[in-house]
């Protein structure tokens, strides 16, 4: 929610904006309904147990086997706050460059076809390239 | 008590030092005796379930259902490192300004007189526009 | 992980590397084998409960007592990523700079003794001092 909330703020005051998806975080990025895939046993046994897209995300405190995490969003929208799902699709319709971290798709198991179309796959070499240009770098 | 810390420690350098305070974080801010204020079921819920205040605040890793949080306390007091109630009130005194999120405050539901005296209350605009000018920007 | 993948990353790009360590953090730079040291009670718990070097880092999310840690662990060697003990060689070898929190240390009751060799000691004005000059500084 941050990462994509100062994003999109960033974007809308006409920052150019990337942000780098390691471990955990490429999850946001999974499609809810991924291709076939052909996968050894532990990758598609992690592929399994992790959220597949923003629509599947918990929250970081008082998740309360779920609970929490759908009362957050019954509030949200109430509210008029942009869910999780809706502050990816304004982040692509901004233009931010949205990178996966090769290694940790490596290690995780994921294949390109199952993440969202539109993202580009770099090292921490890419990233380093970029942070070393940006005015702002944060680490969320 | 990272947060606290670094930015006392940096206007005890003489830099101009801003917080801004997002979702869990604003828990820091509140009031332990808060006045009575409207509020509908959901965000009563919200509100209760949250600590009020540096006093009620938890360890990240090894709460042990409190003992763990209680420990630290004991530890860190015979030890004379600041309790972090201690750490907010230096913060104050050394004029370090205290900006809430207000897009956070809404969605859980907190008015600005449940929080303490003298912070501001900014959008993610207020912090992009003010991380820019500074030499440092730290998402803890 | 993404501390050291990220900074090893900086150092083969020829960049001047620094990390500092507070509270949990300080724990991935214990011996695994370290020497008696005289202790209080609560700091001898506290060292009992938190793990003894990169070996026994677990995994911030999915860990299930454990079993999630050494899949990953199974994982990353099948793949030829580097295990965090091999990542903290890594910085070593490159010349990284390793400072411990001095505050850190005396709250958790930890004695330089206990950390592997070659680490420096430094408090918040050291790291302010240090991060000041950097060009990046993240906060993981």
């Amino acid at each position: 929610m941050a990462t994509f909330v100062i994003a999109n703020g960033a974007a809308a005051m006409d920052s150019d904006v990337t942000i780098f998806f390691t471990f955990w975080g490429i999850n946001v990025l999974r499609k809810a309904q991924p291709p076939r895939v052909s996968k050894g046993l532990l990758d598609r046994m992690f592929g399994m147990m992790m959220p597949k897209g923003p629509g599947k995300l918990r929250l970081s405190k008082m998740n309360m086997a779920g609970v929490g995490s759908m009362m957050m969003r019954y509030v949200m929208k109430t509210k008029n706050v942009m869910a999780p799902e809706e502050l990816v699709a304004a982040a692509r319709a901004a233009g931010i460059r949205l990178v996966v971290c090769s290694m940790s798709m490596d290690v995780m198991g994921i294949k390109k076809e199952e993440l969202i179309d539109g993202i580009e796959i770099g090292g921490v070499g890419a990233y380093l390239g970029r942070a070393e240009q940006a005015d702002m770098n944060l680490f969320i």
